[in-house]
């Protein structure tokens, strides 16, 4: 069995999903974030970045969420999560995954950690500008859902669309949440509706967002 | 053949590049920044964000640098770019390229745009602290390269590989620019030996960094 280093609806939290999803629960290792366990030599042997996730898999490590998407999605083919290489689909997929991974996913980062943006003097600022960052980011995704949805390749479910609902997740508590945007809100109603994700809560524990 | 639309020394050097080193030398539109271009209504059809590169591959456009390199060593398998699906090695692919483009391009998106980090009044502290972070990416992926280079999956190049040299170029006029750690040195030498590296340079009409 698989084993994932994990926090709370962290980064963890998609990678946790997808392979329930998939039919595949793996092993549970809590990293507690709050006490510093991701700083300690023997995690950062596994996770030189000293971030959640870190997964085990045939007995090596591996990190990076949408990186483990992407391998999972290749580990287990008949959950059909990422198109058969050499296809166009498959190049959307690639797309969406990076996009999300290098567009989206650093300006959480400083929303919830302002200060590392530019030191604290400038934290207010640095998070009302990754908070526009986000909802720019948020307007493109749902006019592409709006006119191609429901999910990110159309039709059929794929691995990005596990990191975008993450990501959703992740703004929750905004003063515009991505459930303000409709072609989101469906997309995101889709997602919540999968068993996987209610049995994703209840093993880490969270009671927000759950409709 | 496809068409690449490209910026000299941008984002789209690596596509370029990894696409010449493959043999398949893309049709090339330069996309003039300075004067705007990406904001054109013809580029932004087909690249809503607005950046290069973006890739017609087959009438269909494709974007993001990172998901281009994957996408099109699934497309040339011949070349090697990507070990075959479901094994370790692909899984450690995904996880550099994934790392590359969520925790280094974006503080290097900073080091050169400082003032989008937290606004005008911080941008010199805003441009420190992305050199930090570029700095501490290069101490762990030298780290990696000593023990485990001279390329990201050991003695096989790989797509993340492209990835990283064009961004190792990109830290050529940093004060500490990546060739003054040892491995990634080796490494960059190794890549910039490549016949495709110069013919890229050249079609671009790029001087600076070629040894």
């Amino acid at each position: 069995m698989d084993i994932l280093y994990f926090s709370p609806g962290s980064a963890s939290f998609g990678v946790h999903w997808m392979l329930l999803d998939a039919g595949h629960a793996p092993e549970l290792r809590r990293v507690d974030l709050g006490a510093g366990q991701q700083r300690s030599a023997e995690y950062l042997a596994l996770n030189p970045a000293g971030v959640v996730p870190t997964m085990i898999v045939d007995g090596q490590a591996f990190a990076e969420s949408g990186a483990l998407m992407l391998m999972l999605a290749d580990r287990y083919p008949e959950a059909g999560f990422l198109p058969p290489t050499g296809t166009a689909a498959r190049g959307l997929a690639y797309q969406w995954m990076l996009q999300l991974v290098n567009a989206l996913q650093p300006p959480f980062r400083h929303w919830f950690y302002p200060h590392e943006a530019a030191g604290e003097s400038a934290a207010a600022e640095a998070k009302q500008v990754a908070g526009q960052r986000i909802g720019q980011m948020f307007d493109r995704i749902d006019a592409h859902l709006a006119a191609h949805g429901p999910y990110l390749l159309g039709d059929r479910i794929s691995a990005p669309d596990f990191m975008l609902a993450m990501l959703c997740r992740w703004s929750r508590n905004m003063p515009k949440p991505a459930t303000e945007w409709p072609a989101l809100k469906r997309f995101i109603d889709l997602m919540r509706a999968r068993p996987s994700f209610v049995t994703t809560c209840d093993r880490e524990g969270l009671e927000e967002w759950r409709q």
